[in-house]
């Protein structure tokens, strides 16, 4: 694992894009005040909740290596985070994960009521996919893919139809877990990259290289989540720590154990770090890295 | 109110289109045996359960109108219908309207469990805004802001604050119970009407008469709905009658009385059938007409 100074960059990077993300956030999402009021604050409240924006600084990175700007892909931007933000507010829910707190805060169904948090997750899917057709109608494909039974959607009933089950370290379990990972996470962070292509007008062989990106480096972010909940504290995680691992729950450390899982997700970063190679693309590289060499 | 007669035109449409839609949506949902099986089998129990499949006939109606044929608005018909099976899983679930039946079987979460019902929903609404995307990212903005947090979620969550409230007649209830049908009900109407015009390459004019077609239309549907609701009985309905009023839910009857609301839907059907006029729409108002006058 490498020294602090080496993040310096990519801190700056997130910071600026996280600020992007959240005027664009701000700017897009209807006012708190607005009627139905209770429905509009717990759509804010689990959105501008903080947390690292990885998904819009994603989309910035991917739409700047091929010459965009940040006004160009703001609405993709606001998209992929109001999307990755639904999905935690429906995975928080009592029949789901039943998890109260979410970035150190009450979860939405805490702060206000399981009715509401399922209409705030709705209503921010939908929302986010009327932000991704302002990059035109592939973009909303794009996200709509990842999104749904094939993608995230998928990967939580996957998930869901995991618990419980007697793990032996097999290949058709290692062969479940991939495909959890690859819906929960890597789809739409290989989505983040190819809207970020898509609002700079990529070629399809830039796209290509991108949504490869995002495909390695989603995947490998998810091994290092599964590492770090096996390793972080609760102050540092803002969440209790260890809860996969005494649930059962199929994660890479339970499958493969702390040190394999480590290779792995060095072994994905490496596929993700080669997919770039063919575009100049240092923020999403550093990117890559931090998120699988982060340790909160 | 009319005889029999006159609705042997609009049943051999509605049955057509039911034909054209049901064709489609087998067409578009996944396989049920597709992993995850259990979750695509949940998507297609609801979507498949039947139903008038009024708003893909809509859909159809439209486009006809202006000169399209059916194999050209196929994905909104599916579009259109899969949404609105999401809505109804959703609004189902115990912590919204608690329903175990929906057209005579149990409800998805009844059928399935509450996780699989939540992401049932969730994908099927991510399904109908990439169905959208087929006909342009038009089509998804306008399937969006009919669906999003101003339209039909928006309904159900000034629906749930309305619950428990006491009602008084003031026009602020009649106010709130307008924008609660305009969302739930109406908006979905008008998105189905608006969506087969740009399945028919529309004009503005041509689009906004559809739209205003469907904004009455979908609101007289409603409180025909709220009367049905108070004189059907069970075996016609296939859902427990009465019940919105004996829970003490605002609806058009509670607050108008049985006649002012018999009143108020011919008064809308009239406003939507004055809306078709400079366009030949004869299905439409036949199907507007029906929406109206059917006993069950």
């Amino acid at each position: 694992m490498s020294a602090a100074a080496p993040y310096s960059a990519v801190t700056a990077f997130l910071n600026e894009a996280a600020g992007l993300a959240d005027a664009a956030l701000d700017r897009f999402l209807p006012p708190a005040g607005e009627t139905p009021a209770r429905l509009h604050e717990a759509m804010r409240y689990s959105v501008m909740a903080g947390g690292k924006r990885l998904r819009p600084a994603l989309v910035l990175g991917a739409c700047r290596a091929l010459g965009g700007d940040a006004a160009r892909c703001a609405p993709a931007m606001a998209a992929v985070e109001i999307f990755h933000t639904y999905t935690l507010i429906h995975d928080d829910l009592p029949a789901m994960d039943d998890d109260d707190l979410r970035r150190g805060r009450p979860t939405c169904h805490k702060a206000f009521d399981e009715a509401t948090a399922i209409l705030a997750g709705d209503a921010l899917l939908t929302l986010s996919l009327e932000l991704a057709a302002e990059h035109g109608a592939e973009a909303v494909r794009v996200l709509a893919r990842a999104g749904g039974s094939r993608g995230v959607v998928g990967g939580q009933q996957d998930d869901l139809d995991a618990e419980g089950r007697v793990l032996t370290g097999t290949p058709a379990d290692r062969a479940l877990l991939e495909r959890i990972h690859r819906g929960k996470t890597a789809a739409l962070i290989r989505a983040s990259c190819e809207l970020g292509a898509l609002a700079a007008n990529a070629s399809n062989i830039q796209r290509a290289a991108l949504a490869a990106f995002g495909e390695a480096m989603g995947l490998a972010f998810q091994v290092a989540d599964d590492v770090l909940d096996h390793t972080a504290d609760a102050a540092t995680l803002g969440k209790t720590p260890g809860k996969d691992a005494a649930s059962g729950k199929l994660t890479y450390v339970t499958l493969l154990g702390l040190d394999d899982a480590r290779a792995e997700a060095r072994r994905l970063l490496d596929s993700a770090l080669e997919a770039l190679a063919p575009l100049n693309a240092p923020e999403l590289a550093q990117l890559a890295r931090f998120a699988v060499e982060r340790d909160r």
